[in-house]
């Protein structure tokens, strides 16, 4: 692994690697302190995410490396005027590996492009977050012994989640997994993932009630609904209570099942959940934090390696407006293929 | 010791051993660079305040450690909706140790309920700001010998002074203290110190000339008195001149009087102080810097407990608007004793 | 050395002393990677520069030291209501190196009067940058081996560019340089630098043409025009293709001639320039954080030295509206002879 994009990327044995690194840390951080001395991390945050950030941070630190950036880019001036890739050429020449989160789809993929040094993905606009992934799946691992058979839940707005998109995307490279996908119909999953699902040969039930499903739960993934993501307001006000997790509901549940979410919450896991054992939502964001951990230990240790040139670009092929492609023209217009369709690169869109 | 939120809650002994952890970090400093080998701090300032920000992150680097952290919530997502319930827990995940300021009062109490690492309070709204006591008794022992029958001038707003108050609050422990309280009327310490003085048996005069009593004082501590404090604009006219200290009032002074002032300064010590031997106040700055570094190899260096789990609240009792129950009700609504007295447990206001 | 405010107060000697150490550096920067251990350098920037900002944090923590800082004002409190000599003195109490960009002339210097511990100019207004110019002549020295003799082209806004300005003055203590000066008309090196160049007996040449001295160069530095430097938009326009670098113009180019710039850059560089082994403005910025790893491998290890008491100023004698003093009136009016003229000490304007 150079760069880490898109979780997809990685074999299944890649991600062995990865997590018995993790567990590693997680039983022994001490002999760890020193792993990445000497190097030198640049987080820049296009748009901000205190929890991504402060994770990412404390990691590299914890591995006794290094860190600058920035958080916002309304306190920074690299943002104005100056195209992605000479800001990455840049800081490329600065740090010994660059971690950026970005709201264009497709960011990360153009940054590697370009960046001496290896490239870890925060967060690209509604695209991927592979650190999300890893952190669900270190988490899912360390608390259950494993990941294969497991029966997870995926609750609330699994239209819009680009974390579940990801997750349902990594667990279907474990055997027997079975989901059990609890949204209003409204907020189901999008048919591109139901065809995903249905490729893999994945074992699914997608019901609207949460509270009759808990029983079969290995995990139990909430996540937030927000009421600007119903066309009608008073349909967001019919579904508030049913996605909601309350000590109540969770009477039901299996004695070692996990609650998960990857915060903030807000009102969807009610405070008296906090407090039951199998709330693992806080231990979940520092198995985020030893994850970034072991993902530094290699990727800040790499040489540096000066990119080959790349063609460059004109106009965009992609006609995603979201695309990284449509503000910065002069990237190579690279194309890939999603399951024998010509899809952009970088954000992964079908082209037209 | 295992927060730091009131510096009230300190015993004089466990003062002194603070003190004698400091005196040794100033003659020696270079044995303790590393006492904090490993450990990290997280900064959260909800309201920004750069001298004691830095302070806290030159010492924690001083010690050996590193940091990450906030410096104004404006530029972090973290208090856009998340409760600091959820913050401190997310956070005292990543870190080894929490320093916050907050501008709600009681929200360092607040913090220590549910934090797995020591929480130290930098300052909670008009409340309490104990490392700045910390600062300033390091400052007077090591400059003067000890605390013990000094004769303080205290001088400015010390009606509105959280600092003034916590000092007079920490000089109690101490014996034969003489307290000269210097202000205009209008600004004098208000009724609840007055009564804690007489409670305390301590010895003090209230004065309205600063002048006249600069040939008593060991130490003239100056603080800055604002405009908009005064009801009357012209009030404030009037009483300019006299609270502000310069180099003519100096004359009369004991050769070895400290002037002590927690900065920032505006024009109530006049630049040509600045330059006399007397002049202490940048000293205090860096001694504050040695005392947090003394705070630090002692807090950053416990090992994680997680709290016990605690009630959930659900309408504050306590009637402070300032109050951080007010804008977190979930708090248990926590109940402590003031002088017979039924107060906040969190901010010290009386209940009704 | 003890402060770095103008690179016109290097001799020859401590310029090459700088680079040698700057070149073992970059030959051996595991052997440097902890001549700074246990210190801390301050990065104050009053205005924002990622730039600049993340190439001193990186050479800090390269050469093991440690940073604390703002990176613009309006997240910090510092700079309200507080003294420049108030904010210095504070800082170098806790630091053992400032580091400071500021939008006023002269700040640097006047920070310099106050501070315990070595300063180091960012960048003071329109006046001096000096990390820009050892960055620059270590990038040239590096790669073309030397400076005597060498022939180079300074093209673009030649009479706004204060790093233009710093480089030719810098320029002029090695031996046979050549000047070529090509800019707009409207754009021409001041009449002040002319007088210098004249007095230093420079070669030089003034060119309103990019294409036909490229041949002639062994560098080629480019800045930016920006649009509002033109009196007359059309005349922008019809100049605006004239002064910008590409791939076809470098056909004539000399096989080994350097083409820089400070960055960022807008259009004046094509991107298809940058795959060009001629492109060295990514290897710049490289090469300045190596430069500045040499200076602060000397400043940020030197001892604390209180300096001596100034006078106190009343109001400026100089008349430069952009100079510290105005702001700042209580610096001493300090006055220094530039080619026998009086002139501010600060900013360099001539006094009136």
């Amino acid at each position: 692994m150079r760069h880490l994009i898109d979780f997809g990327d990685l074999s299944r044995a890649e991600w062995e690697a990865l997590y018995k690194s993790t567990s590693a840390i997680i039983d022994h951080p001490a002999d760890f302190m020193d792993v990445c001395r000497g190097r030198v991390a640049s987080t820049l945050f296009f748009e901000p995410s205190t929890r991504t950030n402060f994770s990412f941070q404390t990691a590299m630190l914890r591995v006794g490396g290094t860190v600058f950036g920035f958080a916002d880019p309304k306190s920074s001036s690299v943002a104005k005027g100056e195209c992605l890739k000479d800001t990455i050429k840049m800081v490329s020449g600065y740090a010994d590996v660059v971690i950026m989160r970005n709201p264009r789809e497709g960011a990360a993929k153009a940054a590697s492009l370009y960046s001496d040094v290896p490239v870890i993905n925060a967060g690209d606009g509604g695209h991927m977050h592979p650190t999300q992934t890893t952190t669900d799946l270190t988490t899912i691992t360390r608390m259950l012994g494993g990941v294969d058979g497991i029966s997870i839940g995926l609750c609330g707005d699994l239209k819009n989640g680009r974390t579940v998109h990801s997750l349902i995307k990594a667990l279907a490279k474990f055997d027997n997994v079975k989901f059990y996908l609890i949204s209003p119909r409204e907020l189901a999953i999008p048919e591109y993932i139901r065809a995903f699902m249905k490729e893999k040969n994945l074992w699914s039930v997608e019901v609207t009630g949460l509270e009759n499903v808990i029983p079969q739960l290995d995990v139990l993934y909430m996540t937030r609904i927000q009421r600007e993501r119903f066309v009608d307001p008073l349909e967001y006000e019919r579904n508030k209570g049913i996605y909601v997790l309350t000590k109540r509901k969770l009477e039901r549940a299996r004695k070692n099942m996990l609650v998960m979410h990857p915060l903030p919450r807000v009102d969807e896991i009610a405070l008296d959940v906090d407090d039951d054992p199998r709330a693992a939502y806080f231990e979940q964001a520092r198995y985020g934090m030893f994850s970034r951990m072991a993902l530094l230990a290699d990727l800040a240790n790499q040489p540096r390696i000066k990119p080959e040139a790349v063609e460059i670009g004109t106009t965009p092929v992609c006609s995603n407006p979201r695309c990284i492609t449509q503000t910065d023209p002069y990237l190579p217009p690279l194309v890939k293929q999603n399951g024998g369709v010509d899809c952009c690169a970088y954000c992964d869109a079908a082209l037209h």
